[in-house]
């Protein structure tokens, strides 16, 4: 075909593009039909040109329906990657084979890069759509601040981006990254590594987690409120081994080769996820295993239903008998040598904080070793249907907030975001805060949450530089106000000492109150 | 009034005020006069825009009144800010009142950037055109590198830019700030904690310090040579307890949110420091003090006099006699536990270096464990006047030095600043020194400081990397050639041993030397 | 000469040389003779504007000879240094000739800048140009990678560009520089001292290195395998001892100043290397010597060959039986009381891998206390002719290595390096290993290494983050998919266990293995 003929053929091809572009009501079939029609139509081509013609419209045709398909249901990569890696499959054997689907590998990573890109300018554009609070506010994440990292319809893992990424008020944690993996029932995440420290919480389901710890496998079950530390590097899989429930993970992750960037490896077979042992030439590999090539081309060619798979009833069963320990009583790893075992944020422990109006449940660096190591902490608050927390500050601790269930709001006193200096201008941060919604709260900065009026309001937060943190409480019970020698209160609030005690002294609940709006006016002092 | 009319004002305005502009002579009150003289006469003004007018005058001469006072006294925020909330009493109570104060600072902040970033221009402009030697000089700060954070009439405290504003080279402290500290007698300083951990060094007067720890507070007086770790977060308020003589504090930060930003946040009531009480929402703050809205707003109405106050004689005798322990000789915090007390660089310890030339204070990082937990040692040099300390380098300790008295100069050993890679090309770097003159010595680069022949040279030094490192002098007593073998002292200088131990044996004293021009050239060898 | 007639020469000797910059075949001595002869005939010129023409044509002439032989040798700037300064004997004594030589290594500076920038755009347009796979390297670096720190005839240092340089895949290193230092026969390193901790090992040769040691000089001989750790700011001088062998060092550095560049200062005379003795300025130097300035001029003016110089064999001799400790075994510093000593890698010690196809020695951090305070590994791999090593991944360690002896190549799995994001789309990195080449392998990232068919393949290897490093085997004895469970390895490849096994199995060796094409494909199951 002339390169003229292919220009007609394009020109043709985009003006029905064109006309159909326009009539959204229009079935597709018959357009696609119509496509077609009009290129067996057209005089002037010859055969390979109609058929170059037809099998453009089918093309045109099909992405089109993806278009519309991922505008239903979000942009699902491991879908297009199978898709098209399912086109080599007339490639033949071998190298050949492999380039084709690293092509597709690669076509994806620039679709992604492209979406990702376009991702980020409607969002910064949205940004600068919305009102003053929401532009000024670098501290709240939400929906829209997460990529899907993977996705099959057996579960997904969703990364946050940088804490950096709008503003670098957050520097402090840049090298930190959080991610949730959601696990449908019955779903196996293949094995896999990554160059990240992390903190796994476990905020709902029952799953099972099997680690590689040098030359041992240490597998246990987990529940909700399960804290499980993976060091870089160490292979793992999971399961959820419940016919029902989703489990839901939140992860916080330390990268080790890049500070605010880690990579996942998976280790199984097949291109999907693709496998690091298929990336190594075919005479590595011969050599390495010591096995024929079309041995294992056949062998690695076995799965590639992406990172999560269906385990059936009996997997989970056998896999699930083989836990280690925890009900025995004798110690899980991780936790064996150098924690209370098993370790879950609310069994066999108390709140450290409890009334009718909340819950604090904290776990404490010395009673699990791992989190000590990082100098991380690991916090869940539970509030009351209209109750708040006290305002407080920590005094060294970033706080990585993650809401698991409710919804309410946040209010953050925090240096006025305009200013690049140091000075004493401050402004309020609020936010609503909805299931997944994340927020930091910077060391030093007073804040309160307050639940809605309809729902409890769970919070996990994971705190940050925790050695020797102190909480000052702003309110209640504690506050520290009440610590100022009287000639201190009378200068700081130009009034008499007594007044300022009354002020202080009216609230004699501890760190969980009553919200606004709860008590009628008169009820206060 | 239509926006032609409101234009033809301005344009009037403006005129009338070029017209004065020029007038650099001219009595301050007819100039007002007869600006508002030329609105009353305009034909074409109803009454209305013949009150803009004059009022617009009035608005122009009193903010030209401010630039004029500004060039005679500096930029003074807290006065500026004070003048402008005044503004907002006629503005009702509660939310409106303080969206107009927010207003205020607001504005303050723009023109507080405004103003940093046309002195950052102005100083790049002088600097360009300063001579050579000075251009290439990015270890040393004077003045015009401070920023005032804040000013009242009782006391000011003063930032230095940052340590890498002007260059790279100093990138391993880009995450320390130094401030000063001035409270003028009697002052009493607002309660207030900020996100970094500091050394506060006592350089001259008499105080007192309360911390709130955790939940209890701790007292101490303080004096000269005084060393206080103030940890991250701590809420903290100070007096001067002397009639007379001002109390001088040099702080070193070390941010615990953002690598080289801090943030100070005062707790105590007013709009001036700007309380992060009332920058709660109005609602959170009835709920939290279970406090009605009315009584909170006056209560916390009261203070507005900015973070420096006055404190009466009776209140500071008060707050002096709570002394805890120093007296009595039981310990102090933060000194009590592990840590000899009370902790002072010069009482009751001999200097570790000390001739007619010169002494050398220092504290030993395993007498003070909270400077071993930073990794900082902190000396004090008194070197007499014409004196001079031994050219030597520090191993790893990167120095930051703040003259306290007196006058000299500083030479050090830099790499060629011209240069952007290793290699062995090396400059001499020279400096004025000057009361609050601050100088950054690498670790590895030689130096010395010269008193000048009328004054001693006081110079308080914080040690960075202090851990492991070696001091190596370069001449007299203890230099490290001396080290040297036959042979390498005789090809290192291409001369026999003997005449190389007489050139680095002539000098006898150890570490302050008599300096140049204090001996008769026949003195020398 | 007016400014004129300077033009006119200038034209002159622009067209001369333009004429015989196309003559390449021309012999230089006439070239130069007929430039002087068209000086000479020029009737508009007088006598004085004669000899300029003719010394210009001298200057040309020697410039154009310098080029060629840089062409030829490549870029000395020791040498250049010496002949620039050597013309400034003729400037007078003192302050004029220290101005003429500083002037020196000014202009030579700029000359290195220069070369540099242009060494770095045509590295990057000859990367550009590269195949798509060099193009996508930032793990792998050659020769061009290294610049010149310092060279005379007795030897050079050799500085790796950073590690970022090219990308920011290893911004985790970003703090550690690589350097290589070769000594020639019986070679002097003047003494010097660097502001970096650096770690150094002897891969070829024997030596002897002195170190002045807070106020103690320590000397021991060294020898190939040697690790000695050099903290930052130590004094230090080195010769290597072996009238025919030259001494080959690899220096691993870790700034103290600034993340990622380091200083090296000399303290001997001379104005090459330039001294940090004679950058002070004289009366400084007069008083803290307490020497006359012409003493001081004669003495430090004697040096000026260079870091490297030659030593006689007396000296070397002399130098040689100071040796402390280590064929008593008494324990030679550094190693005295905290490691074993001598410290060498291959002496007294086991491989901790060894079978016919390659052998790994590896230093314990345990047993050398240095390392563990610098959470650094040492190693040491000698792969056999036409073997390689199994395909592992270190779990936190992330290698630097550099090729000491032979030929190979390099197979990684790393992420696909177009990618900005986390995510799981991998990618070969390929590249031919060589004596010199130096290559990282961040953790997390499976790699093989293979030696070619001619020779064995010797690699020293620098681990950082070895504290708590797993090394995870991917085929051969200890592989980590033998502990999966048999329903994980079912799921994650999606066949029987049996099949899992076998092909895991095959491989019985441990670490190396007999590399491609080194066994018929029939030897494979």
């Amino acid at each position: 075909m002339s390169a003229k003929s292919k220009l007609s053929v394009v020109i043709l091809i985009l003006s029905v593009a064109a006309l159909f572009a326009g009539l959204a009501s229009a079935k597709q079939d018959p357009e696609l039909k119509q496509c077609s029609h009009q290129c067996r139509v057209q005089q002037q081509f010859d055969e390979q040109q109609k058929e170059e013609c037809e099998r453009r419209c089918e093309e045109y045709h099909r992405e089109k329906k993806e278009r519309e398909r991922e505008k239903e249901h979000g942009f699902d990569p491991d879908r297009k990657l199978r898709e098209c890696q399912s086109r080599c499959m007339g490639q033949g054997q071998g190298e050949a084979r492999q380039l084709c689907r690293f092509r597709c590998q690669q076509r994806l990573e620039r679709e992604h890069d492209r979406r990702w890109e376009e991702e980020g300018k409607r969002q910064t554009k949205e940004h600068e759509e919305e009102e003053e609070e929401q532009e000024h506010n670098p501290y709240v994440f939400e929906d829209r601040h997460f990529y899907t990292a993977t996705k099959t319809e057996k579960g997904r893992v969703d990364l946050l981006a940088k804490f950096t990424q709008n503003s670098d008020v957050l520097r402090g944690i840049e090298n930190y990254r959080l991610a949730l993996l959601v696990a449908n029932p019955k779903a196996f995440v293949v094995p896999n590594h990554f160059d990240a420290d992390a903190i796994f919480v476990v905020t709902q389901g029952r799953g099972r987690i099997s680690m590689i710890q040098e030359d041992k496998r240490r597998s246990f079950n987990i529940e909700t409120g399960d804290i499980i530390r993976v060091r870089a590097g160490t292979p793992l899989y999971l399961i959820n081994r419940d016919d029902n429930e989703k489990l839901f993970i939140v992860k916080l992750l330390q990268p080790v080769n890049r500070p605010d960037h880690y990579e996942v490896f998976y280790g199984a077979g097949g291109g999907n996820p693709e496998s690091f042992y298929e990336t190594f030439s075919i005479e590595i590999l011969e050599a390495a295993l010591k096995t024929s090539r079309d041995k294992l081309e056949r062998f690695f060619d076995k799965q590639g239903e992406g990172a999560f798979l269906e385990a059936s009833k009996e997997q989970i069963e056998a896999m699930s008998s083989h836990e280690e320990g925890r009900e025995g009583g004798g110690g899980i790893w991780p936790f064996k040598s150098d924690s209370k075992n098993p370790f879950n944020l609310f069994k066999k422990r108390r709140p450290s904080k409890s009334n009718k109006y909340g819950q604090l449940f904290e776990v404490d660096a010395d009673e699990f070793q791992h989190l000590k190591d990082s100098d991380l902490g690991v916090s869940y608050a539970n509030i009351t249907r209209g109750c708040m927390t006290a305002p407080f500050f920590n005094s060294r601790a970033i706080k990585i907030a993650i809401v698991v269930q409710g919804e309410g709001y946040l209010e953050m006193v925090s240096p006025d975001s305009g200013r690049r200096k140091s000075g004493s201008s401050l402004q309020k941060t609020s936010s609503r805060l909805r299931p997944d919604t994340v927020f930091v709260v910077p060391a030093g900065h007073p804040f309160v949450t307050v639940a809605s009026s309809r729902t409890n309001l769970e919070i996990l937060c994971f705190e940050v530089n925790i050695e020797n943190n102190v909480r000052y409480l702003l309110a209640g019970e504690g506050n520290f106000v009440q610590q100022f020698e009287k000639e201190a209160k009378e200068l700081a609030f130009k009034t008499r000492e007594a007044e300022v005690d009354r002020i202080f002294g009216n609230q004699d609940e501890e760190f969980f109150f009553p919200g606004p709006r709860q008590q009628r006016t008169r009820d206060y002092e």
